[in-house]
């Protein structure tokens, strides 16, 4: 059955800065959708920040099996309650794959519950990605390493928990290492934090990124019909016999 | 040198209800300071919720190494700066004990990133704490496990990271079990969470479960005099020449 | 496509005990083989001891996707070249599912490096298995807990590496809890020990456990057709230029 | 109470290269010993391979708290036996700081599991490595990074367990990066697993380096007096009273 798949995108970079939009002209959203499609059975929605509820109703969560988050910067504009909701949804279950500037995001500190911050330098560097856990179903299809040509840099410390898997360690030109590819489970969701995709390099057209990405989806998928968490209010019944008080 | 340990005390059950006075006549507290005292070479500072600032002032926070954390009604009445701060300061390489009821605390939930929901009854259960890390320096003087003959029963799922370390899992006569002692670190700070201590129950009088507390102090002690985190906000100089742009 | 299922019982006890080989006249086996087929999409292999090398030929090795394993009196009687053998198949990619008493195995010891002791009782305690991990693909179609009316009691302390996802705790009539769902990766294959299954009950015959069984059978698959993975001798290339030395 | 640490060397090379006893007259061990001996509270013993039981009786064992280990030439002359006893002295509870080439000894990948494969090239790269895990008491007084001039490159894939914390991520000038710092616990023991120290290179006389060993002597020192795990081999009597059969 295909996953069903909703790819959020800030969505301003490709409307303000002609570099962002001669490589992203309908936006990263799109280029992600039309990227992920043929690699993965998925049924494909996109939602945006300049929409009401930036695009992510009850609705449209409830019908929601991953979600893919990019956001750079206007992570401040994401309002608290859409935030809260779509928090709810990841501990219900919903797949969450987080790209690039969107460790900073809201949502993925509140997942965390630390900063989540990084070095960072704009400079054509050339990132390789080492994959130091093959046989990850992340990295299927994937050789010892993924080469970009030129991207941001972010460098280590990476303020994060230790990562439940570590699937990718990136090295940077100018002689920094990032935790790049990091899995977590919050609740019943499953997270992957994933480093790649600066807006203004064409990363998200990279065959590997984007067998990446099509990947983690497939892996963050929920494993069964979720529901959301209901809190357990009342005292448990004992399931053995109690004595007396 | 002595640890500079804070303990926080929501203090509001001793001074409301009876049976809980009889038990901690002086607060929770302080049955843990005089208990803890005597087993470790520690400088004790107590603070309580109905105090200005919680009583945790960056002043306070400034000269603590590791801060323990009771709380159980008043979770919602504890200011979101002062958890803000706190949060900030656990980050920075602060430790944290965080006990009981303290699961659902605003700073304990923040640091987490999931709900912290849990089933519970009271009604006396027996607890049996098993140790699953023996050699793990907080059992250090533990046997094979802790016997508490009536507790609060807390029982999965706990809704929790995977720990980094789980160090107690918990059996309950009326048939549950919890991860009860749960070992994390978040930035620069660790953080250990211990199940036992409802109030109307003598559990902070009981010799393992404070030299479990004491151990799990110099635990967290911060490895170095730490410092709060800077946000990396300028662009990193590369450490290795790049080729020009 | 189908997975290769190999299923490896040591067949000893229901050959020599009447009471073992009334509950599984064919072999514990044949009953999980029995079990499993309308739960996933499988194709099956039978092994057993006392055949030419085990029946785990590299054929048959060559040949499975999944590997089930029990074992009990005769770990000894493994010989080293096939547990060599098997190994070096689960670092290529060959997912691994240990059931009970397989913990003492000598391929289970190999690949945790620890002494996997644990306690025991054969006194009928009431098994109840707590889900530690919802959402995990190994619990789908799972409530909160399985409830196993009488088996073999396993306790802490269990000599295991910190599993990197825990998925059951185990509570029992005695007194005792358990780490009974504990999840690995070594090299890259997939490995879950799950602790119900005593030769004198009827265990595998009941549906929670086969849909455990069968969940982890799928969860353990290899990603992509795996290879036996190869000593990287010579000295590697540089990707980037070296300065002269 | 200062640590009983024993400083475990192949020394080989150092008797039979010229350049490297040009580096290490008195061996690797005397080397490191002196290194170590100004910063922690230790008590020195070293051993080496061409000695009886390579200098690892029970006798020295039993008065180890923590052991180094450096090897690379003879991993195969390390005897069984012995190997089998240091097994269980890590096991017990005595910490282990492995070096560099001794990723490949009987003793690690006993421990581990795995191949503990790795790529290598004896090029002059320089190493930087990063603190991936500030706030460890292992990178105490440890900056951002450690740089080394000329090292051995170790690249991924490095075949290990997923480390249960992961502290210093390596870069290399060729290219690769590494998971050069490592800890686990096995048993009682805790185990750090740290990369520099190719023979040809004077890295163990570099402060920081030797800072990391020291700090990692002092973390892997036992919590506790330790003793040799015995096998529970009696049925454990039960805790609470069992329903008759």
């Amino acid at each position: 059955m295909a996953i069903k798949l909703t790819i959020w995108n800030e969505y301003r970079h490709e409307k303000e800065n002609p570099l962002v939009s001669a490589i992203y002209p309908d936006g990263i959203h799109a280029a992600l959708a039309r990227g992920i499609a043929p690699l993965i059975d998925v049924s494909i929605t996109t939602a945006t920040l300049d929409t009401p509820d930036h695009g992510l109703t009850e609705t449209v969560l409830g019908n929601t099996d991953v979600l893919i988050w990019w956001g750079h910067k206007a992570h401040a504009e994401v309002s608290d309650e859409i935030v809260e909701r779509v928090h709810r949804y990841v501990l219900g279950g919903m797949g969450l794959v987080v790209l690039h500037s969107g460790h900073h995001s809201k949502l993925f500190r509140k997942l965390m519950g630390t900063t989540a911050n990084l070095k960072w330098r704009e400079a054509n560097d050339k990132e390789r990605l080492w994959v130091v856990a093959p046989g990850h179903p992340i990295v299927d299809g994937i050789g010892q390493y993924i080469e970009l040509e030129a991207e941001e840099m972010y460098g280590e410390h990476f303020d994060i928990p230790e990562p439940e898997t570590l699937v990718f360690v990136s090295w940077f030109t100018g002689g920094e290492v990032f935790r790049s590819g990091c899995c977590y489970r919050r609740g019943k969701g499953k997270i992957f934090y994933f480093r790649p995709g600066h807006e203004t390099y064409p990363t998200y057209k990279h065959p590997d990124v984007l067998r990446v990405i099509a990947n983690a989806v497939g892996w963050a998928r929920p494993a069964h019909s979720f529901e959301l968490e209901v809190v357990p209010t009342p005292p448990a019944k004992p399931l053995e016999v109690l004595p007396p008080r």
